[in-house]
C-alpha cells in the first residue's frame, strides 16, 4: 500500500510546484489520510521541500495513532502542549528555506492562518484550495474495492431489519439497529448518522430519527451507510407498511423510482453533472414536484460521505470513469410523507458495462 | 424559554457594543443554539444592530429545522442555491448601516472569512473571539437541570451493562449497547463516541472500541455521556474482569482513585484551574507515573462535550460557581493496560455543599 500514498503524494506535490509553492500544508482529515492512509486526530501532513513529515499533537488521549498510516512516512508526534501542529508546520518548511507554503484556506479558520502566518514572517501562506480534493474524485480500484465491500455490508443490514418486525418501533431504534447491523457485519461504524423516517417524515433526506413509532399504512423510508476502511457508502429505500398501498403511494414511488433510474441511466463519462441532475429532476417537475424535491440529485462519496461532484442544477463539470456518486431523488409531501430512493454507483465506460451499481437491495415497492 | 435566549442576546450584544461592534455574527453551531435554543444545520445568527436574524440554508435534506429554535427570533430561509448564509447575513448587517460587523474567527474558513469580506467592501470584519464561549462557562439552573438528567441516564445505561455478561464479548458491541441504552432512557444520543478499552487498552482516554473481545483478568475501562436536550455529560469507570483482582490492578486502582479525588475535592470557586490539575497530577506523578499521564485532567460539558475551562498545568483563569466540569485523571502502562475514572460535577459553594457529584455510579473497585 505504502508506494499508493508515496505517489499521491509526489502527484499533489507535482501540483504545488507548477503552482508556485515548494510546500504545502495539509490539514483537513480527509485529504490527510488520502495521502498517508490515516488520519491521527489532529494531525497534519507537511509536503516537502525535503521530504514529507506528518505532525500529529498529544493528544488528551495521549493516543495519537489511528489508522495504519504509511510506515515510510516520517511522523513527529509533539510534546504534551506542544501546541497547533500547523503551526509547528509553518516553522518546519521555514527552516526548510521554502519562501512558500501553499494551506488548505478552505479548512484553515481565520485564527488559526494567522497564527501560522505570525510565526514564519518571511514565508508566503499561499492557498491550497481544493487540490486534494480534485485528487481524490477519481478512485483506483483499491478504493472502489472498499466502497463495493462497504456497500455489500449495507445492504445485509438493511435485508436483516426487513425480515424483522417493524411495526410499533421507533425510527430511533430502528436506526441504533441498523448501525449495529452494520458493525456485525464488518463496517467501521456508520458512514453518517442513519435515517429512519415514518408516516409524514418519509421521503425527507436527512430526516433524524425521533420517537415515533411505525403505523400500518406508513410510508417507511431508511438511509443508511457503512464505513469500511474510511470508506464511505450509501443506501436509501423507501417501503409501505402493511399489506396493500395506496393509489397515491404507488404512484409517488413510481414516478421517483422512474426519476432515479433516469438519473442511474445518465452516468457515463463526459456526462454534465447538471445533466445527470436534469435527468432525474425534469421527470419529478413534469409531475408537479419540482419544489418539493432537494437541491441536488446526487454527490460523490468516498472518504467522507459527500464529496466531489455536487449532481445539482449549477454544478459545473463531466463525470470521469470510476467516479463513485449516489442518485438520490425523493419527494417530501408537507404532512403525508414521500419517498426517497438512493444508490451508490461507479461511473463505468459503456465498454465496461456502464454504471456499476454497488447497492443491490431490490427497489421495488417491497409491502412489510 | 424564550427570554432567556434574548437575554443571552443582548449581552452579547452589550459586550460586541463595548468592543466597537454594533453588529455580530455566530457561525459556530453550539454558540447559535446557546442563543437561539437551536441549531440548524448551517445556521448563523445575525447580532443586530435593529434586530436579530437566524439565516438558515436549504438543506440538501430540505429540512433546515433542528431543536425547538427562540419562536420570537426572526428566521429565514434562504432559496436553495441561496448560497452561505454568512455572505447573505455580511450583506443583511451592510444594508442595516452596521460600519463592522465581529465575527468568529476561531470557527470560520480563511475562504469563508474572504468570501465575507467580498461582499461588503465597506463593511469592517471585527473579530469576535470566544465571546461566546466565555458566556457559557457558567450555566444557569435549567443547564445544569439537564446536565442532571444527562449523567442519570448514563449512570443508568452504564448500571445496566454492569449486571450482563461481559466476558467474550467485544469492545465495539459493548459500546454499541451501551449508547442503544442510553437513548432507551431518553438520551438525545451518546454526548461522544462511547469508549469500551479492554485489557492493554483499558485505562487510554479516547480509546476507540476495537474487536478485541473481554477476557479474565482484564482491566475494563469504559467512558460515556449522554446527551439530553444538548447538554452532554460524561462519566468514566474502570473494573477488573473475573473473581479477585491482581495486586498491581488493585494498587494501580487505589492510585487513579486518590488522584481523582483529590481533583474533586479541589473544585471551589475561586481555585486555579492549574490547581485542580495539580491536585490530581501529583499523586500520579509522585507514584511514577508523571509521564504516563493525560495532558489535561478535566474539562468544562455543556452543549459542547469539551468546553472551557480545561483543567491542565499551563490553564489560566479560576474556576466559579455552577460551572461544570469533568475530573478523569488515568493511568496507562503500555502492553498492560490502566485505569481511568471520571466524574461530571458542578462547581459548588462550601455552603451549599460543596461540589455537587452528577454521576453517581459506585468508584469502588468492582470485580465482574
Amino acid at each position: 500500500m505504502s508506494e499508493v500514498y508515496a505517489e499521491r503524494r509526489v502527484r499533489l506535490r507535482d501540483r504545488c510546484g507548477a503552482a508556485g509553492s515548494p510546500a504545502a500544508l495539509v490539514s483537513r482529515p480527509a485529504n490527510v489520510r488520502y495521502l498517508t492512509g490515516g488520519s491521527p486526530a489532529g494531525a497534519v501532513l507537511l509536503l516537502g521541500p525535503d521530504d514529507d513529515v506528518l505532525l500529529c499533537p498529544t493528544l488528551p488521549g495521549g493516543d495519537p495513532a489511528d489508522g495504519r498510516v504509511d510506515e515510510v512516512l516520517r511522523q513527529l508526534v509533539l510534546p504534551a502542549g506542544g501546541g497547533d501542529p500547523a503551526v509547528a508546520a509553518v516553522e518546519f518548511a521555514r527552516k526548510s528555506g521554502a519562501d512558500a507554503l501553499a494551506v488548505e484556506e478552505h479548512h484553515l479558520t481565520v485564527a488559526r492562518h494567522r497564527a501560522m502566518g505570525s510565526v514564519a514572517p518571511g514565508l508566503r501562506l499561499a492557498d491550497l484550495a481544493c487540490a486534494v480534493e480534485q485528487l481524490r474524485i477519481v478512485k483506483d480500484e483499491d478504493e472502489i474495492a472498499s466502497l463495493r465491500i462497504a456497500a455489500e455490508i449495507a445492504d445485509q443490514a438493511l435485508g436483516e431489519l426487513l425480515e424483522s418486525i417493524l411495526v410499533g418501533r421507533t425510527e430511533r431504534h430502528l436506526a441504533l439497529e441498523l448501525e449495529r447491523r452494520l458493525v456485525d457485519h464488518g463496517a467501521d461504524g456508520p458512514a453518517f448518522a442513519t435515517s429512519v423516517a415514518t408516516g409524514p417524515h418519509s421521503g425527507r433526506a436527512g430526516h433524524r430519527p425521533t420517537d415515533r413509532r411505525v403505523e400500518e399504512g406508513d410510508f417507511l423510508s431508511v438511509c443508511l451507510g457503512a464505513n469500511y476502511r474510511g470508506y464511505r457508502c450509501e443506501i436509501g429505500r423507501t417501503f409501505v407498511i402493511g399489506t396493500t398501498p395506496a393509489d397515491w403511494q404507488i404512484e409517488l414511488y413510481d414516478l421517483v423510482f422512474a426519476a432515479q433510474r433516469a438519473g442511474r441511466e445518465a452516468l457515463a463519462p463526459g456526462a454534465e453533472y447538471r445533466d445527470v441532475d436534469r435527468a432525474a429532476r425534469q421527470i419529478l417537475a413534469a409531475a408537479g414536484h419540482g419544489d418539493t424535491t432537494t437541491p441536488l440529485t446526487g454527490h460523490g462519496v468516498g472518504l467522507e460521505i459527500r464529496e466531489d461532484p455536487q449532481l445539482a442544477p449549477a454544478a459545473m463539470g463531466k463525470l470521469d470513469a470510476c467516479v463513485p456518486v449516489t442518485v438520490e431523488p425523493g419527494v417530501h409531501l408537507p404532512g403525508r410523507g414521500g419517498v426517497r430512493i438512493d444508490d451508490t454507483l461507479v461511473v463505468r465506460q459503456e465498454a465496461d458495462g456502464g454504471p456499476e451499481l454497488l447497492t443491490i437491495t431490490t427497489k421495488e415497492l417491497l409491502a412489510l
